[in-house]
């Protein structure tokens, strides 16, 4: 069975399944206008760094697309702020600046070998930008199976396996990073059972990791946040894989809200916490966590349960993200291999790697 | 403002506010039938290890009262079941079993000093069960002001206390365990706000201790069960103080799930960790955690959210409870008294001392 698709780049515009009425209903919206992919990224349409960055990357090309920009100059202006609008939705995900950056790369390359004077020099370029938007999808799917490929030979051949949030299909458009490591495991005749806590706010658990691989018969559990660190002691865990949304150069990783206080609990009782992310998740632009900005989220999210008031009114905080220490963590899972401590040795090598 | 009573006795009954219902609806219900206490019991419309003593405790008077039977040994054995019944409802708050025991002992010492010839021995045994009850919750509204005079000298003077699920007025009957040590310090002068989980599945975080808090004007935050990570990390907190359903020998005690690892991460940040429990949660006739049982609830709890499905028709589980080691825990605050480690020497201590 194939994993859903999350996100089609079709002549129409963009289209996205609406993760936010998962599980109780699938819905496809049609994106035709940058501004509401935008839109859709920032409301949690489309959620998971990696899947953040194709859209993003869809979204800019779909917004050159757009453009009535009669030469290079005005269309380049254009983009740029295209660029600008897609880059201000999310703060975390570091695929989302990642996938941009290279869109921006794109646009200069196609305009240095450009004849501007050419007619059909700007039809061109904006097609070369929808193809390398599909080409970030499309590089997300092998990347997704190569981690897959190096997660699975960690874990356990018959045990329990515990994740955070979702970092599946719905995730990355591929077959995901923690729940690719999960598929390539139980395809290469692992025996696995997984708990999936619900992650509150917004559930992608319940919602997401647990639709997934309802619908591809792989065995599941489902728990609320709080009963991660009873599961722990008690629950026979062999592992832990999580996804990430950025992870800086020293390996401090920061994921969905609920990771750290997981990780420390892992090395309470002797359960590997691995994290499975592409490289470009990786940041080297910054040393260490404590620079990785955390999204705060609105307070309704945590007042508020799928509409329904749950609290009084009250305040309440809402980080959507928390960074866990590399200390907590026994390997990154990448698409080029698996690296170890010191993390900012075994990360630098492998994101200096020529791409296979 | 005098705390909201989720209990009372009443000559038509036991009266008790619908603990499922807030903060949405203040909805109270008469029971005029002991089975009907145990299953309120069941069903959480009351809940919280001291409560749930004062409500077994007026169960079983009821019960007592509600007989027909015409001689002592007939009310004898009508008691007995009546206290079996009521002790079947839930399995890990110890007070439950210690409020039964004490009725039980109660009726066995009325009936030495009852002649039971004599006109009015039945009477005078019901009425004196009713007295029990009363004093058990009169001692409970005695001990929670002493456990908050002793806690709030462990308070800080400016800062922000996390706590979890609800040890508050709801949840004993008095000023609450873990909120009455919070609302004596702040009578005492001390500037405190609030963390408060919002703990699922059942929210008792959200709907109750944060009404609690709301309707006396104390400062709090809600925040979902898996930012207790962060809040620790990054949120300053200046102290953490829990209830207990029940403590073991040792100091290992059972509480609401969510507790252990806050618990865990209190100690990775050197955040002090407090239970506040009066000592009829202590059970010394257990050496540690491991022989508390752990009270297993239905799925659904997980899978639905206010009646609402919030995930795929998947398996959950639902421990309601976890164990917390004495190493990860500062002091454990009772009516009598601070107990530190040793644990084994001071809480048996503070049990042989005679009551105040």
């Amino acid at each position: 069975m194939q994993p859903v698709e999350p996100i089609v780049w079709t002549q129409e515009g963009v289209v996205m399944l609406d993760q936010r009425r998962l599980p109780g209903e699938v819905v496809y919206h049609t994106y035709t206008d940058y501004r509401h992919v935008a839109g859709a990224i920032k409301d949690m349409v489309i959620r998971g760094a990696p899947a953040i960055g194709v859209a993003a990357a869809m979204g800019a090309a779909l917004g050159a697309r757009q453009s009535h920009a009669q030469t290079i100059p005005e269309l380049r202006a254009e983009f740029l702020q295209i660029c600008d609008v897609l880059a201000k939705t999310r703060p975390t995900a570091v695929d989302l600046f990642w996938a941009l950056a290279r869109m921006r790369r794109k646009f200069d390359a196609e305009v240095a070998k450009a004849n501007p004077a050419a007619a059909g020099a700007l039809p061109r370029i904006r097609e070369a930008l929808v193809e390398e938007a599909l080409a970030v999808h499309r590089e997300r799917r092998e990347q997704d199976e190569a981690i897959g490929h190096f997660g699975a030979a960690l874990m356990p051949r018959d045990g329990r396996v515990m994740t955070q949030c979702n970092a599946g299909a719905l995730a990355t458009g591929g077959i995901g990073t923690a729940l690719g490591v999960i598929r390539v495991a139980v395809r290469e005749g692992h025996k696995l059972e997984i708990l999936v806590p619900e992650t509150r706010p917004y559930l992608q658990g319940a919602r997401l990791t647990a639709w997934e691989l309802h619908q591809e018969g792989i065995p599941l559990k489902l728990i609320t946040d709080n009963m991660v660190g009873h599961t722990l002691k008690t629950g026979k865990i062999g592992a832990i894989v999580v996804g990430a949304d950025r992870i800086a150069a020293n390996g401090d990783t920061a994921n969905k809200i609920g990771t750290y206080p997981m990780a420390v609990l892992a090395r309470e009782h002797d359960v590997p916490f691995y994290v499975a992310a592409p490289l470009s998740t990786l940041d080297l632009s910054i040393p260490n966590g404590e620079h990785i900005p955390i999204e705060q989220r609105p307070q309704e999210e945590v007042t508020h349960l799928r509409g329904v008031r749950i609290a009084p009114d009250v305040a309440a905080e809402n980080p959507a993200f928390d960074v866990t220490p590399a200390k907590f963590i026994a390997a990154i899972i990448t698409e080029r291999g698996v690296a170890r401590a010191p993390f900012t040795e075994t990360l630098a090598k492998l994101a200096q790697e020529p791409a296979g």
